[in-house]
């Protein structure tokens, strides 16, 4: 399967390190670069709109299938986590948007510097409170 | 940017039109079949977890930017809707699971039969909690 690269985001973070481990602890700012081509997708996206961002960790290691985190000392299989490195490194992060121009510019975004994006999805409340509710969480 | 089948969903739905408008208000099963080579990643997933299955619509139209949906008539940019239909078409369903043998079966998920799986992660309330407490929705 082979993705087209629909973007880039430009953030602060350069490295690992400096992401904070939510995106949303962070009010740092972060501009979604959408490819011309693909501008027309992102024309009823809205300020004030959460979107799940997603994009390539391409810095990830793929060969990874057991990690730990931050809050475990031991392994886990990284199917039950939300690491950045596994096989198919996309990661999901959900940002709000602060400002619209050619770009998109979000807060709450956790994502390196450079980042190509995959995706970008509505965000519905909604469904989560449908799911918690049909699974009594 | 490339990715790796690392299974495959074995569903009833055979055509778009079976599948439920959310996985969740479904209680038919699904089984995923993961490769044997990526198993180890998926040896702590327990029964009653909620997992976001990320799964490759290989029958969606990677052309279409815009679209209409169920409930709205005009057409919307794919990037603020979940439409199937999008550049990178990989579409993301909380599941539970029901069983685990050598594969794991869930319910609530709404893929096609044969569709390529291309990530499991955990599924966190406490995220979304967090989200919706800072941006007070």
């Amino acid at each position: 399967m082979k993705l087209n690269e629909i973007g880039v985001i430009r953030s602060e973070y350069q490295t690992r390190k400096e992401t904070p481990r939510q995106g949303f602890h962070s009010d740092k700012l972060c501009t979604l670069v959408i490819k011309e081509e693909y501008r027309e997708a992102s024309l009823d996206l809205r300020v004030g709109d959460l979107i799940q961002v997603m994009y390539f960790a391409n810095k990830a290691d793929r060969t990874v299938l057991r990690n730990t985190s931050h809050h475990r000392r031991e392994e886990r299989g990284v199917f039950s986590t939300r690491s950045p490195h596994r096989p198919n490194p996309i990661n999901i992060c959900i940002a709000r948007i602060e400002d619209i121009d050619d770009n998109i510019i979000v807060s709450g975004l956790d994502a390196l510097d450079g980042s190509p994006i995959v995706d970008i999805k509505g965000y519905s409340k909604r469904l989560h409170d449908g799911l918690m509710e049909k699974y009594d969480k």
